[in-house]
């Protein structure tokens, strides 16, 4: 598989860059973002994926986290995928809204006409993604995986699909119950149809209630207690539930004051990337 | 005078709003940002003004140059203005173009019809954004100025023309020369008209060749090497030469590797409000 350089630019001394690709599981262009730090020209590093939430592409969490100076001290890549496939001829919502089709992929592998054809987000971030990164770019098979919102839901969902993939999984105001929540159920419904046993397997909370001690990874969650979205959309709580039930390694941390924006992700990602790469040495 | 909030979110500890208010200087509508660190719950601190560039808002710098973190910690509040009037009854240019009009204001006061009703932003910078900051906000009258490109280019003239009202002054990749390179001359003929003597009193190289030893304080710049618009739009070297001339306390960084982008300014920032925070207790 061969990529195609959109962009690069120097960064607290390592390197960000965009990539374009055709992608196998998508069957169409995908874009992703990587910044590769300082030491990655002399030695491989861990890679922490980011998944990012509803309207955004491969750009918003590398302008706007602050994540990159912590990266280059921490010696991490950070690999940014778009939040949907793309293109003239990818499905959209029919009335274009910002919750379902283009740029609100839901990590989900679609099954319903029209949109089974291009949403195959899951195994492109499981699978084809980690591979062309592992190929192509000075980094182990060291993983943490990390998220915002729909990507925080994607994040913690295919952490506990795939405990032998990842160190460890963070998330900011996580969806952490897609299936009890409307973006979830309609997002979902769209992708995956109106059979709800289908959608269990994308529900974190779900996912983590049946999670078994050997599959368990750490796992942090920060969310805002100013967030617009916490009671209706959010809903942290089934997530603690489902953590004490199987006494999973969780700690979720209710931030006072602070909102859904990349302010509140800003405030606290050098936390984040510090616990990945803990998680990351710890595993070695 | 009176202000209408427009956003507020929490970030490292402090909070970043938007105000929009009814500008005397530009007779419209203009909207700020300002961060307020923790520490301002308890004292009032200093600010740091920020100057965009070409096509920004007041949101760029705020959401993209890490700032804040290092604000936060160092207790200082910053304030970033528009790049022009706005509004539908504001002069444009006629064809659009991103570099004059809207997002362009070159932070002088136009003379020329119909740009000198509302393109005030040289008075606006100074004198109207400064006492509004200081009458309703925690703030001390300790002032730094910066800024990026065109913003460069402000944060330098503005502090060189004022410089009793600033500790420091720093810049990103300024327009050193205006005078001399297509943004600046297509900017000055718009806003001043084609009498050269009218351009010299916002042209930094200039005057900082006519700055007397009494006026001088301390200038930071970092200037990346890889950066697209050096060599046609910049010229540092007209800053450098300026400087020696007059012996002016400038520290002009070429950074190798670096572009035009905030990605080089989040490398910096750190740097730069250390430095200005020195220069802020070093003058108390």
């Amino acid at each position: 598989m061969s990529l195609t350089q959109v962009s690069a630019a120097k960064v607290f001394g390592g390197w960000h860059k965009q990539f374009s690709h055709a992608s196998s599981s998508n069957h169409c262009d995908m874009r992703f973002a990587i910044y590769l730090p300082p030491q990655a020209e002399k030695q491989n590093v861990p890679v922490v994926y980011w998944l990012s939430g509803l309207t955004c592409t491969d750009e918003n969490f590398m302008q706007k986290a602050g994540a990159l100076r912590v990266a280059a001290e921490l010696g991490l890549a950070i690999v940014a995928p778009d939040t949907s496939p793309r293109g003239d001829d990818v499905a959209d919502a029919p009335d274009g809204a910002y919750d379902f089709g283009l740029g609100a992929g839901f990590y989900v592998n679609a099954t319903q006409t029209p949109f089974a054809q291009h949403y195959q987000m899951y195994d492109y971030v499981v699978n084809e993604l980690p591979k062309l990164i592992e190929q192509h770019f000075p980094v182990t098979t060291q993983r943490a995986i990390s998220g915002h919102s729909m990507g925080g839901h994607g994040a913690l969902m295919i952490a506990l699909k795939n405990p032998q993939r990842y160190a460890s999984v963070s998330a900011f105001s996580p969806i952490s119950q897609p299936m009890n929540c409307p973006w979830g159920q309609k997002a979902f419904a769209g992708y995956l149809g109106n059979d709800q046993q289908q959608w269990r397997q994308y529900d974190s909370s779900e996912l983590m209630k049946a999670s078994p001690v050997r599959d368990h990874i750490p796992a942090l969650v920060d969310q805002g207690e100013q967030d617009n979205f916490l009671v209706e959309q959010l809903k942290p709580e089934a997530l603690v539930d489902a953590a004490k039930l199987v006494d999973y390694p969780l700690t979720l941390r209710m931030q006072p004051g602070y909102d859904h924006s990349y302010y509140f992700i800003a405030s606290f990602i050098e936390e984040h990337l510090q616990f990945h790469a803990r998680c990351i040495i710890d595993n070695s």
